[in-house]
């Protein structure tokens, strides 16, 4: 009987350190047999004996955890907490840890790529050229280019400091976030999130989704936007509204956008049929050392409860307020 | 009747500057009437009356010379000169002028924009996800990974310095070029190509088109790469063997390959049907800023010619002396 229930998936996938890891302690472990992001009702099936979960961003809900008396922990494999009702753990005793830090530079690297995408029209050229059809589109560069990142934490921070070392033009960020220090970038202004949908080329995401943050950008933001900006997603699907965005790619507006992460995943629906949105499946955090990184720290974490060892990667009670004033 | 013949295409297009330079000079010109790249044929049709040709990248042979006995200016809009019989024009007294240093920041950063979605796989995803299809890539980061240069004049050292910033693992440079002053770039190691290509996890190229560089990646230099390693050209399409790219790609050897530049453009060829292999269409100067310059550099070399005035793009002896070694 499984202890452990490692519902991300892949996992172990391009670096067994975790699994020999689970191995070496001895404890018996399941990884998700469906081999995708669970639902609802099939995570609620699956954990009745479960008393750790090794979690990705499946919903861990009220429902789930009714299912699981013996669950005590949850070890989220990655930064966002959106998926897991942490007040409903709270009242039951479950502990929740996460890892924070370990996919900061992934996401952070995935971003500028895609603005690399977008800035130069790669993903549109190459997908003409796989036609057999040749177009050579204009592209901007980065040091005639306004960014606005709204959200600069750990990963709004990474994305500022390369887009400062690659020479960008100019570097917004909102000013209600103050999580990190950006002195060392320099020229970066603090302004409000209207002059950053106002005045930036491309304006990129990196906030949590909370009950501020859902829906965060409508059709009234995007339409705030200069006619040929862009925007990124990275963060969490739902931050921006997706039939907004694609009523306002369908319109013509706005030269491009790119959606790494949707309310429903694996994402199905109408940005895919729209050729100037650029499209990524979650993969923010999926390169080999990040992924690893956060799989061996969840593994850790998980080993350490089970064997009585002091817990190292507890959610702190911000988190918990956040959830507190609304999800 | 046209003095100034425009072969390049698109020009005046973004930015009209270098047409209202040719309007104030008074000067009759004429814009490539074919909108695409010009045959040799083509191009020897268009120029029996013309003085001053202001050049893309298409064949201006002995046979174009040939029919153009008033021609006394090519003034090249970039920096390639494989396309240009410098012997030739030397012994018809035709003077030959360009613009080396306007494209490289454009072609620097379309490179680094290629390499970014080679390492996340998001022209994978992106073709994928388009089509309905969810797949999780894993992906690179920069300070895991060696890049190789070869040629490090003013592209390639702006790419070295680009990826330095952002915190590539290792990078080489082939010990055969010491064109451009890299000691501030540090830990950059000048080894031979051999290295480079055993060593790296992406090789980019950024030399020009020569005898001595034609074919100079073959199926024999693909094989020394590591089975996951990638290849970038930006710079001219023969560098690479095109078949034997191709046939590599097809094998299943390397990770994948990113090409912005062709034998014969437009491209038709067997990497279009290759799903790794992410096509570009010779988009490496296609910013607005940098194209802008070049055609207003071009057309002021022009306008000089025309008017008397000393020219200030003339091409150095050194590039006359690559071709007196054969092209």
């Amino acid at each position: 009987m499984a202890r452990i229930l490692i519902t991300t998936v892949p996992f172990g996938d391009k670096n067994d350190q975790p699994l020999r890891q689970l191995e070496a302690s001895g404890v018996e472990y399941l990884i998700n047999p469906i081999g995708r992001k669970l639902k609802e009702d099939e995570l609620a099936s699956m954990v009745s004996d479960v008393e750790v979960l090794i979690a990705g961003t499946e919903p861990i809900t009220e429902k789930v955890m009714a299912n699981a008396p013996g669950l005590k922990l949850i070890s989220r494999v990655g930064i966002g907490l959106d998926s897991v009702d942490l007040m409903g753990a709270e009242r039951r005793g479950i502990k929740v840890s996460y890892t924070p830090d370990a996919p900061a530079p992934a996401v952070a690297e995935l971003t500028i790529g895609l603005m690399f995408s977008l800035m130069r029209s790669i993903h549109l050229a190459n997908a003409q050229m796989h036609r057999g059809e040749w177009h050579r589109y204009f592209g901007r560069r980065l040091p005639d280019m306004c960014f606005g990142i709204v959200g600069a934490g750990r990963i709004g921070g990474r994305v500022l400091r390369h887009l400062s070392s690659l020479g960008a033009g100019r570097l917004l960020v909102n000013d209600t976030n103050a999580d990190v220090d950006l002195s060392e970038v320099p020229g970066v202004e603090r302004v409000s999130k209207e002059v950053i949908y106002r005045e930036s080329d491309i304006v990129s995401l990196h906030v949590p989704l909370t009950a501020q943050t859902r829906n965060m950008v409508t059709c009234e933001h995007l339409s705030l936007m200069k006619p040929d900006a862009m925007i990124v997603n990275t963060a969490r699907g739902g931050i921006i509204n997706e039939a907004d965005l694609a009523g306002v790619l369908s319109d013509g507006r706005l030269a491009g956008a790119a959606v790494d992460v949707f309310c429903e995943e694996p994402y199905q629906g109408p940005l895919s049929s729209i050729d100037r949105c650029l499209l990524t499946s979650h993969m923010g955090s999926m390169s080999i050392d990040c992924r690893t990184q956060m799989e061996i720290e969840a593994t850790e974490e998980a080993i350490r409860y089970l064997s009585g060892a002091p817990l190292q990667g507890l959610v702190p009670d911000a988190e918990y307020q956040v959830q507190r004033e609304g999800l």
